[in-house]
């Protein structure tokens, strides 16, 4: 398996990341890397539309105005995050906007990409049938499809977090990151990978949506729908084809762990209090997994926190739901840094 | 009025604050400046303990040590922000603390401090009888006291949040900051006005706690006790004598403004929704002033966000006492930015 740092493959697709960088440099923030009493964290919530979705969008929504400068409209499938990323990359480049996204989103979710001067599509729209509705919306329109997660272009533009990382962290021994389709996952895993030799890259996502954890142990590509979580950017039933590629059939990716949700919830309560950040429960993944100790945390490893497009009324159910023994521990993390 | 950078006062005080910052560098954490949808703001709901009184409480404390090596303790009174950053430095400077808290304080921000390992005395304590108790704990302990804002070296650490705003921003023209006892806002003050040519620094409080609008529109030092306000870090019924001096004696402090609480309940939903960082109600008094249009904010002007010691299960609380249309608005602030 390719993990040597001189490997083509990865040389290649780390030109393409740098080529990203600095084609989306304008439009998105160059987020800082923090210190908190949680770890050290990539703070993605920090990021424009509160996303690092916003690097693979405007990525890939540029690359398609430099193809076709005439282009009119793009159109994307999104529970929410990418839909706004999409939204906001339209807006800021002249072009019009169309998002599908399930009847029932997260409300604050939906209410964002409306802001953004999106159209979106919703009316009926279930997990089931949004492909086909999708397919509707890009006959009528005769807009340009942006994936998600599986396009080359999104994954270079989502790979920049990993890019800003190895410049920020002089020693990064370890990367943790939510995986939903594995965009962020791959994307990041192919800038690290070619610049820090002996890199870990750790993938985290929810139990009840464990289709890469099976992808990962079985060495296949293993399709699952997800069943009820509270990580709503991790619900995709399969990681992308290129994804798959990445991170399992070249086996660049070093581990996939899952967490429950008790400890997802525990761990989104401890970003809020202990690290001061909005995180969505999705952008929690990585810290849940220090937490319910299935990675061990130390200042050599960075956790992505992917998102904050979270309703702040959500707080006491959140509460509720954590594994209150998890909370406590998760506050007291800050005490355990040297000199603590 | 002195504000001439090369007055002696602003000089001497800007080597003090110098001096802070070497003291509390290798405790504190040096927080980015960051650009987020709701305007730049200085997030330091990041500084460990979660709020800037970290750096007062570390310089104090540390100057405590230096003059007494053998100082076997310290004693603060505070509603919480105070008190963790007290029972912080103690614990990482090896002496004991003791921290006196009035009955009724934010449960999070108790917990905190006991967290921190500092015993508490809060049976009984009101806002009323605290000095007295605070006075039996000195005489009990024969700690050495360490005041929330009326001190030069708490002024000083504080004044170490203006030493990087302006070696952060290169064209900052304009700092808002929470006031409650003074220290912050005295502190940044001394140290901008010193390195800054021309800038401003504003003030706000809750129009609850409206003393030191009252001084400075007087000129006089006003005491009046805090009405119910959800920024419990401004509720001091006056300024301290030394911010007196430096923010209303001097003139060095350009305006100082209040807000409502519908204002200020919604400034704190923009925050956590729109810059996805976990403010308390007090951290987000400077939004609170945007949102009222009792502050106009532009690039080049800096919001300090003090600190993010807040209950996520009050969420639907501060969403139900928030003002709908300052929400919605708060919300679209990062449109309005250029290209947005």
């Amino acid at each position: 398996m390719a993990t040597s740092p001189d490997d083509p493959f990865l040389l290649s697709h780390l030109a393409e990341v740098r080529a990203a960088a600095v084609r989306i440099g304008p439009y998105v923030r160059r987020t800082p890397l923090l210190e908190t009493d949680v770890g050290v964290v990539k703070p993605e919530c920090l990021q424009v539309t509160g996303a690092f979705k916003a690097r693979g969008a405007f990525n890939a929504v540029l690359r398609l105005v430099e193809v076709d400068p005439g282009l009119r409209g793009v159109a994307a499938v999104s529970s929410g995050n990418h839909g706004q990323a999409v939204a906001l990359a339209a807006r800021r480049l002249g072009v019009d906007a169309v998002v599908v996204m399930p009847e029932d989103a997260v409300p604050t979710k939906l209410d964002a990409v409306l802001r953004l001067g999106a159209r979106v599509v919703n009316e009926g729209v279930t997990i089931e049938n949004r492909d086909a509705r999708f397919a509707e919306v890009l006959t009528d329109t005769g807009y340009a499809p942006v994936h998600p997660y599986d396009d080359w272009d999104v994954i270079h533009g989502q790979g920049t977090v990993g890019l800003e990382v190895a410049a920020d962290h002089g020693e990064v021994t370890q990367v943790v990151v939510p995986i939903g389709g594995g965009g962020l996952a791959s994307g990041v895993t192919l800038a690290l990978k070619a610049l820090v030799p002996g890199v870990r890259v750790v993938g985290v996502e929810p139990a009840a949506a464990a289709d890469a954890a099976e992808s990962f142990r079985a060495r296949r590509h293993v399709r699952r729908p997800a069943g009820p979580t509270l990580a709503d950017g991790a619900r995709p039933a399969a990681i992308g084809a290129r994804a798959y590629e990445v991170l399992i059939q070249r086996g660049l990716i070093d581990d996939v762990v899952t967490v429950e949700e008790a400890a997802l919830a525990a761990a989104t309560i401890v970003v809020w209090r202990g690290a001061r950040l909005m995180a969505e429960p999705t952008g929690a993944l990585p810290v849940a997994a220090v937490l319910a100790g299935a990675v061990t945390s130390g200042p050599g490893t960075v956790l992505v926190v992917s998102g904050g497009n979270v309703d702040p009324a959500r707080g006491p159910e959140l509460v509720a739901r954590a594994d209150p023994t998890l909370v406590q521990a998760g506050l007291g993390l800050g005490l355990r840094a040297p000199g603590g």
